[in-house]
């Protein structure tokens, strides 16, 4: 028994096999290695070098190979140097062998005169699925789903279903659900393996089958999918084209995935950086990954201080005035960041609609309002004891409560604006809301100071 | 056949389903209500009045309230006023049909009263099994499992194990895994029913089983088991105690409902919102979650002002200098903000540990000085352009590069202190981290301004 929850402990012995592949000990390393789980052979398969990996290629088999790579995690562009260490025959056999959503991944990352060099000697059957998944647009369903599933049609028994499941078992991506079609390859029907195995041998899967399944098209957004999976709790779902014709399905494990990618996705995009930002880069990639961000908002930043241009004599007049400048910005760029993360999160879930919009605005101009006096009356207080003026301190306050205000709004209002643009609104992200706010914010603070003074001097 | 993803879209006749109860159809009702998916029923359940209600207590049985219960998605505290319309028998009921972790979430939500009513009047095994559960810490593998498994022992055979899983298939909450266990109730393998159903009846479980089942502790976090999921793809995880006994299994849609409420959390602490913030909140609500940070991001920007103010005089001197501590402490908070998502990701994801840390900050300082300089020169060359003095560019754009250095090393630094303390290192978050750099930046920019000025002058 391993303890695969232990950290950093590594649950098989990677010295152990290393050694066993050095001195070409073919039984041991088999018996050893196939009895791991896939994830842990491609951990150990990515952490060798290619001298040990030479050896691999000669121990196992295309199709062993082909459970190592469906398991492998890499960054984009990364598969090329392994596919080169083995020779093109043997990688076009691993590919026949791999889901074809996973060998569809792979091959995504080819250039082109690779990819045809495989695609040329695979075997014309799987070439052609894999030829119509790599037309799918990306994060559409069909770019994620996999061809391996398991159909009946209408009229079998639920005998002859079992012997199908059987017979599919070693290849199906899910064998725990089996999808009903007519003649036409439409579909009709789902049936899961807990409703077979408990039903009498001779029943006609007709009369079992639940005719209310819930599909997706090719075309829909993977996002969307997601949220099904998250509401129904399905393991599969099929997915078909526009004549209901059955094409594939998308299973659980492929929506994980698409989670961990959009909320990283989100998350990211509120940090201003690219998602691709991470931290396996060398600083110069990093740099240039977040350069594009940071010079925008640096221009940004410059129309803010060529509009405080316009209030340099109000400045020059009382000095005292630029103490606040962060303060409402940074308090003005705080509440735009909470109401813009609220929002986006709502239209995410799918909680704002064109129904509920009206009405989260609406609660959203109270809270700016509710937040900005508090916020505001504390900040009268708190410059007059410290400074023992009350003028500056009105100021101050009033510009802190009608920023916290505008901050609000605006950072609920510009998403749903986005949205119904049909952008995806976490663009509206973080930094963009903050610089915006900080001009506005900026902007009322002088202006009340220039009005102000100007009706006492 | 029903369209399930067309948006706004009810899979389901409202209000024919709503009319049947009316007119108290209950046969006409149970027929089409039944063969919803239990996500439907939950839907409808919750859309209609409590009258309606009533009357769909009196058609369904307890059991099959229980499946909607399971289905139903509702945020804390608000179980209380449905199980207040059913009588205390038919909860109690429905609650001992429930899978005992959706049970326990539904009465972990209810006052100790209203729970001990209910808990009196079920069976007391169920009643064991719910206070074991309760027992345990939020957030642990023992607190989102549920006991509803099939396990058997190792030395029964393949049959044996079929009958096993055909008579659990209506209860337990997967089939598609059967755990293996020996006369201690110690886990021992594993055996998919993808496995079962390809042997031959005869064979013994022990020759055919999973011996390395991949397994977590009831204290296990369960942020650390969603990764478990991720890599290795498993629709089940078993969950044991300290002595290697089965207590319970986590299945696959748990773990989505975990990812989900992870991402969310994270994403709102980089907001700085609370996770309760949410669009159904009243304004009053809403101010009062949001208000904390911003009031202690106020005092914050408070100490930023007291300490320009030891500056007054250069900024009385020199008003122009004003203008440009938006532009400045706003390109330190973006990059800092950008550091801190990479690390805060990078530590979620596990790629960020002991070896790799200091790669880590050695890159980030690196990135930052880069993308200081650049930023910097930009600064320069656009305030000589624009007001024909070289000093002040040159001032701007040292400020800037030496605020995005320090930034960026804050931002990467300070989440990987947090997480060393064993804190989470999200709440570290976006708004904490900008002010903190507001404060630095314009130390940094106007101490060297009073430097320059005093040389000068």
């Amino acid at each position: 028994m391993i303890e695969q929850n232990e950290k950093n402990e590594v649950p098989f012995d990677e010295e152990y096999l290393r050694q066993l592949l050095i001195d070409e000990k073919i039984e041991e390393f088999r018996e050893y290695f196939l009895a791991l789980h896939p994830y842990d052979q491609a951990q150990f398969y990515e952490k060798v070098g290619p001298d040990i990996r030479g050896v691999m290629y000669l121990f196992l088999s295309p199709r062993e190979m082909a459970s190592i790579f469906e398991a492998i995690e890499l960054d984009d562009e990364e598969y090329q140097p392994f596919l080169n260490e083995m020779n093109t025959a043997y990688g076009a056999e691993m590919l026949t062998y791999m889901y074809t959503d996973d060998a569809v991944d792979v091959l995504n990352e080819l250039d082109k005169e690779h990819r045809d060099s495989y695609l040329k000697i695979m075997d014309s059957e799987t070439v052609e699925e894999i030829n119509e998944l790599l037309g799918y647009e990306e994060y559409t369903a069909g770019s994620i789903m996999t061809t391996e599933y398991v159909s009946i049609l209408e009229n079998s028994t639920v005998r002859s279903a079992m012997a199908v499941l059987r017979k599919e078992a070693p290849n199906a991506e899910t064998i725990y659900y089996v999808f009903v079609v007519d003649g036409d390859h439409c579909l009709t029907g789902v049936i899961s393996l807990r409703d077979l195995i408990i039903s009498e041998e001779d029943t006609l899967i007709r009369d079992i089958m639940n005719e209310r399944v819930v599909h997706v098209k090719v075309s829909d957004d993977q996002e969307d999918i997601a949220q099904i999976f998250k509401d129904y709790n399905f393991l599969a779902l099929p997915v078909v084209n526009d004549k209901n014709e059955l094409q594939g399905i998308i299973t659980v494990d492929d929506i994980i995935d698409v989670m961990d990618e959009e909320a990283s996705d989100d998350y990211s995009k509120l940090a201003g950086i690219s998602d691709v930002d991470d931290i396996d880069a060398g600083p110069f990639k990093a740099a240039k990954q977040r350069l594009p961000w940071l010079i925008m908002l640096l221009f940004l930043g410059m129309i803010t201080a060529s509009l405080m241009g316009k209030f340099e004599a109000t400045l020059d007049k009382v000095a005292m005035l630029a103490l606040f400048i962060p303060l409402i910005s940074g308090t003005s760029g705080n509440s735009g960041t909470q109401a813009l993360a609220v929002a986006v999160r709502g239209i995410a879930t799918g909680e704002i609609n064109d129904k509920s919009k009206v009405k989260m605005l609406l609660r959203e101009i109270c809270t700016g309002l509710i937040t900005g006096i508090v916020c505001g009356l504390l900040v009268v207080g708190i410059v007059f004891v410290w400074k023992h003026t009350f003028i500056i301190g009105l100021l101050v306050g009033a510009a802190i409560c009608c920023s916290i205000l505008v901050a609000t709004i605006a950072g609920s209002f510009i998403p749903l604006l986005i949205h119904k643009l049909g952008v995806d609104p976490a663009v509206a992200s973080g930094p963009f809301i903050t610089t915006l706010n900080d001009v506005t914010s900026i902007l009322i603070y002088l202006g009340l100071a220039t009005t102000l003074l100007s009706q006492i001097g």
